[in-house]
């Protein structure tokens, strides 16, 4: 009988030191209520994204909510900061989206390496970073470690379609 | 002679599948009359690119006439859509100039990676990717495929010698 | 007698073959009378760099003063030429300081690869090259040949904290 209680309590000391199974992407977006859309096919001119080794280089997107509208604006005027980072967040789905699309599988994601940030702003708006975190959030909400990024935050002048945010990014892919 | 006939219709039918003849880039840039002028020499504190690896990094660029001074002014204002659209075709010459230089021979270029096209503009101004598709039209012109990019196309506020476009481009090479 | 003199010719003639021992990076930053501040722990969303293969992805810096106050305004209109110049020379430092951190020895930079360079300035100021050559110039002197890079100089409409400058980069490194 007591073997017994040594036999099982040993076993559940060991399952305490199973690691949890890791969380995929995929699994972080679904525990977020995210659902990526397609991504529009490419204009003419130019594509969404060019791999050159390991590197993927993803063209500028905005923020387009799920019927593929944008939401425009300036921050500063028309967007407090609340609004411009949920803008920044759609611009972050709208790329995740691209990657699915590039990758079949967001595990294949190595590192969010590099993320230029653009805010549409009022000349004495500053807080850029504020607004570009909520691109920066997502990114490490769905990808962990991996998700964080070197970056910069600017505010623009005019952005396409007036939209209110643009980044582009530069993500290490596994091989 | 039915042999000879089967025999004429076989190499006729091998004949079809021998690829066409690639044009190089020199021989698109000829047939569009694009003359490329020589870089300018490099202003002291940068360079007009750097290679790492297979990958070359070209310092922004603007819209220089033949003879070396630039088109300026706002879109939206000093220029309309159309004017915009030659500035960054010119743009993009001065970039193959550079590439030119650099390689000796167009061929050498896999693929133009990414472009960062900025467009010097009004705050009302939201057609910025109508402007960079001069630069990004002629670029698939001279290299077909390989010529598509990531790409970026954003409002400035001020850009130097107040240009109307300025350009930044990475482009993978052969080894 | 005459061999004796023959002899120490020849050795004075040899010595003067020997290359002058290379200074290295800090050797001239301390020549300049540069000190370089702690970089401050890095803000939740992001890094200050990010290593992908032999490259260094560095996040926009702005000209922090030793106190780690900010130079603040617009180059045009708060600053003129030579204070933005000294703006941009103090967000080469900052740069150096993350590169310090990451590399522990400054020797190590292969490099400087591109410098994507905005200046916080009025509408009609086009002088941006001559600000961001405070940081091209400084990388210049400290690394020599290694320090000339491809770059950008570009006007923005409006900077995080209304900083002067903001600058990102790209650094190639040793193995």
């Amino acid at each position: 009988m007591r073997k017994i209680f040594y036999c099982l309590t040993f076993i559940a000391a060991c399952i305490s030191f199973i690691p949890v199974v890791a969380q995929t992407p995929e699994d972080n977006l679904k525990k977020l209520g995210i659902q990526l859309p397609k991504s529009p096919k490419p204009v003419a001119s130019f594509v969404h994204c060019v791999r050159v080794g390991n590197l993927l280089y993803l063209s500028g997107k905005g923020p387009a909510r799920a019927d593929g509208s944008f939401i425009t604006g300036k921050v500063g005027r028309d967007l407090n900061i609340d609004s411009g980072y949920y803008a920044a967040r759609l611009t972050a789905i709208a790329h995740l989206a691209v990657l699915k699309d590039e990758l079949g599988d967001l595990s294949k994601v190595k590192r969010i390496v590099k993320v230029f940030g653009m805010v549409n702003c009022t000349e004495n708006f500053y807080d850029q970073p504020k607004v570009i975190n909520g691109y920066s959030d997502l990114m490490i909400e769905v990808f962990g470690e991996k998700g964080k990024h070197a970056r910069s935050a600017v505010g623009m002048y005019s952005l396409p379609w007036n939209t209110a945010v643009e980044v582009e990014t530069i993500v290490e892919v596994e091989n």
